[in-house]
């Protein structure tokens, strides 16, 4: 328990050492995901203030009245609804108190509004957590590697079982997928898994449906496991029984791209130069123009988040920071290819969490 | 299609009825399940624009290009990125419009407004699309009483097959119950599954964990599956081999007060009295401290939606809406039970659409 304080007592000193530069007293924080990663706490209904001298007050409703006390032992609890409009009742004297703009509603803010006393001045602020959230901790590190090799593992488990087979429909598959990575500790997919097969797989964000598996379809696979607030992510096209012509190709254009992004995303690279890394050899092959979304983006306590690799991408990769590299060629009623991992950045070479073969495979 | 078609367009129908009356020229809506709701779009990334003479326009990004197509062939889709700031930039003219502020944050307020026109004014609407999401159309009502069907096939198939077993985990049996929902038409749980075993079961919100399942354990199971847009919700308290004289007496006063609710969730009724006709049974038992939330929500394309019968529930039951009758007693460190249904209202008595049986059952 020493051990968890100390790392997010850590995180909320970094929160604290920004609030200067934001001219604020003290930080509400309402996002659910930013409270647990200042705290600890994992319920559904939370919100948290923090003090520039790092005292610190978290709310949160009768239901886990149990539950916060276990997560978060040093941090005083409220119990109350609505629990931002708590916090802020109690905050007294002429006090700068920034809000999450990106998530507090225009409605929301009004409430909020109402709850504080009148020297108190709410003030929004944008970016300043996930711009902490962006270099992954030593922990976040670990749990997002684990994350990883679960669902690679339930990956892996799925082709070896013969789950993946001609004459099974997408969703089958997508259980059985699912169920593999449940048993093996995730609490919940990280997203919809997409099992696309044949022509559906010209779709970027098909889901699983009915469709029926039949030879020689192209069967693309994205999926992601959730465990202990952290997310994993990645992608395989396998090709059922035979690989026509057409596959074969832009499964090599999209291999080659993929590994051309991988090999871009070092510390210091402009964002945009990574995504430029892979799109460049989509285009030199004729199919720039199928390649309808970004390169890559981070992952952590969401499955989207920083930074971004995309033709507008702001800003330059770091050490510590997450990437997926997902290049894809989708042709429009014909069938689509998407290879994707998710990488650490280190000062070398990045570390690929999902180190599952890339070579075509026909199952 | 043309079935569909008829559906969607009443709705925005109803929705363009009410701009009257909020003075606006047209409505953006940028909640996806709104967007969802009156165009049955189910991408990840979407707006809409719906005029006071029905006119429309939906956006969303090149990923979704055939899916938009195929899911709304009756609304010219215009594929660019940020949606509905490319809607806004298309509309000339003085315009007043309206935005939904309880879901749009004070940042991208600021992003919406710099994407209009000078002339075009953005006005603030909240509770509009939820008010007519309240009362259940026959499509609305047929897809709820399929995913509540399903999931109260899977548990008596998880029950029958003896998964709910002493020496298993939480986890491995919230995963066969999900795992069967799955295989039965979910494409996804409606929340995380809660198997709360033992002195978890003292927890409202505890998920699935590691516990292993001991005899005298009562087991608070709560789920729900999600298919087409719809979730479902039930929740009922299982005892392990045999049931101690505690967990008898607080399952007794749980289902009477939840026999209460049920009978008192008839058109007419405040949603106070529905709360307090549960609550009374429980008070009355000298358990009213325990029971720390409220008695029931509605449900459909969001697991929980209005009306909320609550100690300050505001209005009154209608035919035609939903609503779960979930009352429970937790009493810290030895156990809880809670036990709840999905209802919809009708002229009469309500229906119940997660008809699992509600004796106490040992297993």
């Amino acid at each position: 328990m020493a051990y968890a304080d100390t790392r997010f007592l850590t995180r909320r000193r970094a929160l604290s050492a920004r609030l200067a530069g934001q001219r604020i007293d003290a930080m509400l924080v309402t996002n659910l995901i930013h409270v647990r990663y200042l705290s600890g706490f994992s319920g559904s209904n939370a919100a948290l203030v923090l003090a520039k001298d790092l005292t610190a007050e978290i709310a949160t409703d009768g239901r886990y009245r149990t539950q916060i006390a276990e997560e978060v032992p040093d941090i005083e609890a409220v119990i109350a609804r609505p629990c931002a409009e708590a916090l802020l009742g109690r905050i007294e004297g002429p006090r700068r108190i920034g809000f999450e703009a990106d998530y507090v509603s225009v409605a929301q803010l009004e409430q909020l509004r109402e709850a504080c006393r009148e020297d108190v001045t709410l003030v929004p602020v944008t970016g300043v957590i996930e711009d902490i959230r962006l270099r992954k901790d030593p922990v976040e590190r670990e749990r997002l590697t684990e994350v990883a090799a679960l669902a690679c593992r339930a990956f892996e488990e799925l082709l070896d079982a013969g789950e993946l087979a001609v004459g099974r429909t997408e969703r089958d598959v997508a259980a059985d997928l699912e169920y593999r990575m449940r048993l093996l500790g995730a609490e919940r997919t990280s997203f919809d898994t997409i099992v696309a097969s044949g022509p559906n797989s010209a779709k970027p964000h098909h889901s699983a449906g009915d469709r029926v598996i039949k030879g020689g379809d192209p069967v693309t696979i994205d999926f992601g496991a959730h465990a202990r607030g952290f997310n994993s992510d990645m992608t395989r096209t396998v090709v059922m029984g035979e690989a026509g012509d057409f596959v074969r190709e832009i499964y090599d254009v999209v291999l080659r791209a993929q590994l051309a992004g991988i090999a871009a995303a070092t510390p210091g690279t402009p964002l945009v130069e990574v995504d430029r890394a892979a799109r460049a050899i989509i285009e030199e092959a004729g199919y720039g123009e199928y390649f309808v979304h970004s390169t890559g983006h981070g992952i952590g306590l969401e499955v989207h988040e920083g930074p971004s690799a995309s033709r507008v991408g702001a800003g330059d990769l770091a050490e510590d920071m997450t990437l997926t590299i997902e290049p894809g060629i989708y042709i429009p009623e014909r069938g689509g290819v998407r290879i994707e991992d998710t990488l650490l950045i280190t000062a070398g070479a990045p570390q690929i969490i999902t180190p599952v073969g890339k070579e075509l495979r026909v199952v």
